[in-house]
């Protein structure tokens, strides 16, 4: 059966890893970290949604391979990317006995691999961990590359550390459980992908996503694969890319208050804006912006700013996370899908300007 | 005046950093940071106790130097140590625009440095630092090596991060304000680097300090800096040795409560009960073992625990820090000072008469 899966490296030296992906991996979750040679006690880390799904099938296969696990549950929702949630898991975990040589996995979405991948850098200075990402969002992106996070009240992920995982296993079968809303959030990120890197992505989305999921998953991982492999802590320019939509997607979503919006629902407007403002500055073609107008709206995807939000709270979020520099900041622009850049011109009345195309839908 | 300061070199290839020793240089930070070719915004982290002694002289130094400077203080005190105070210092770098091309500085002892350190790791996903020692256990131990440290409620140092300064800059004048009792704390570390490495700093110990600071604070930081430089994450055995007396001493310090007993006196008490198990397990003679007592006697350490602290207690700390394996624990001993190894057959009931052998003074 595992002869069957996909697989893709992340090739980092000695840190480098691999992404498998399978239907029905959870069940193979004991076989695959033993075949990768990991020991030592494991914790499973999860939340309160995801546990009733896939704790127990999880549990079952890794006591089979013979490791001793503990089960540690947080809330679901982004409030859990806090320090009050990782000092909790932090505490929970010395209580189970785990040290430096345990294994934890990150056994859920985004936030459970944001958190858990951040748990696993500090705690005992650093233990190894494995992500098993059940969401969309999390499948096509999050779970790869590192990045761990948790959040403050002035923005999104302004604190967390590089942490590559040791193994990444997905499997498809996990979406089945989500609901529409959550697949549709998910989608925003493969739409990310084929804007920046590889259009035929987004041709034909919506039956590519039923009848060739673990092609567009592979794609998207292959992609952020590379883009990792060149830059792993973002300092060339290169990783940056992958931020496109995010500058304001994350400001929107900080300023609408945790929760409101899903974070792919807020990337949806952010990459509205950022096309926005391709047109403007990049010679994006009008009828490419529009055309990802009705890709996000044809998958549910907001592309209009709920009216309470003020554009003032919007970019004082943008500030938190960016600096201006001599009134500039760095923004990722696309001039045709399948390629983007980093644009070190665009200014505040920029950004506030595209804030203003997201208040209405003239098309 | 610069050119009279000692200088230790923390040989670790890209992250190699200086340790620069010398009178007065809290007034010389800014030109320090500029000679090191730092650039950015800084943010000077420092306590409730030590701001009012140095925190407008290190911001006049880094304001007179060109740097634009930010200043976050915490309560002094070990407490400080926790997930509160490292979320609430994050949100107060965020407010100030603190970002990734920014500095931090940690202006303080044992407990700034860990705390500010581990918050440098962590801010946008890891700035750099510069450690400004002010206490003995700062200066001659914790400041050098770059572990970063919160406590959990089960033990201490449980949580943290490898990350290394850029630059540590220790000024001996600042020990002047020093009370006796963290004066004296802070010779523990000293004598203990005397116990696992060189016999000569236990010599006239009083004399020496009062006498010739500068070269005791070089010669301690040069040998952390050669066992960092041959074991920077603590596998190979080698920066084990560095954590003589801290086995027990930090199952102690937690035992006791924080704050009851300060770091250095609790590993007083930790070194003796090592010393007295080295007696039992590595041929260590009694004369060495009733010198070590009588060196800490002679600088107010405690050699006894205090009488309500259970035994029992003690042990479960230990517990959640160190894991036994079938039985047995890695616990460092000497069969001379001087010399330290790496025991792996230490038996719980060997920790058990060892923390008993710290009920009497019988000399």
């Amino acid at each position: 059966m595992l002869s069957s899966n996909r697989s893709v490296t992340v090739p980092l030296g000695d840190r480098s890893y691999r992404v498998v992906i399978g239907q029905g991996l959870i069940d193979q979750l004991g076989a695959l970290l033993r075949r990768a040679n990991l020991e030592g006690t494991v914790a499973l880390i999860t939340d309160d949604r995801v546990q009733p799904l896939y704790a127990s099938r999880a549990t079952s296969s890794l006591t089979q391979a013979g490791y001793k696990t503990s089960l540690h549950v947080v809330p679901h929702g982004e409030r859990s990317k806090s320090f009050t949630a990782a000092e909790q898991l932090c505490e929970s975990l010395s209580r189970a006995g785990i040290d430096r040589s345990s294994v934890a996995i990150a056994l859920g979405g985004g936030v459970i691999g944001d958190l858990a991948g951040f748990v696993a850098s500090i705690f005992a200075r650093g233990i190894s961990y494995v992500q098993v990402p059940t969401t969309v969002m999390a499948q096509v992106d999050s779970s790869v590359g590192g990045k761990t996070a948790v959040n403050l009240q002035l923005g999104k992920n302004l604190v967390g550390t590089f942490h590559q995982p040791l193994l990444v296993i997905i499997d498809p079968d996990s979406l089945q459980s989500l609901g529409r809303r959550e697949k549709n959030e998910g989608l925003a990120e493969v739409i990310k992908y084929g804007v920046i890197a590889d259009r035929t992505l987004l041709d034909d989305l919506h039956s590519a996503f039923e009848h060739r999921l673990n092609q567009v998953i592979e794609r998207c991982v292959a992609i952020k694969a590379e883009i990792v492999a060149n830059d792993e802590q973002e300092r060339s320019g290169k990783r940056e890319l992958l931020n496109f939509g995010h500058t304001l997607g994350h400001a929107i979503e900080a300023a609408a208050g945790y929760g409101r919006l899903l974070h792919g629902e807020a990337i949806s407007l952010g990459m509205r804006a950022a096309a926005w403002l391709s047109t403007q500055k990049a010679g994006l073609a009008v009828s490419e912006y529009e055309r990802l107008i009705r890709l996000l709206r044809e998958f549910e995807l907001p592309v209009t700013v709920p009216p309470d939000l003020l554009s003032r709270d919007i970019m004082e979020r943008v500030f938190a996370d960016k600096k201006f520099r001599a009134g500039q900041i760095r923004f990722v622009l696309t001039s045709g899908f399948g390629t983007a850049f980093v644009s070190e011109k665009i200014t505040r009345a920029d950004l506030e300007s595209a804030v203003e195309s997201l208040r209405e839908l003239s098309m």
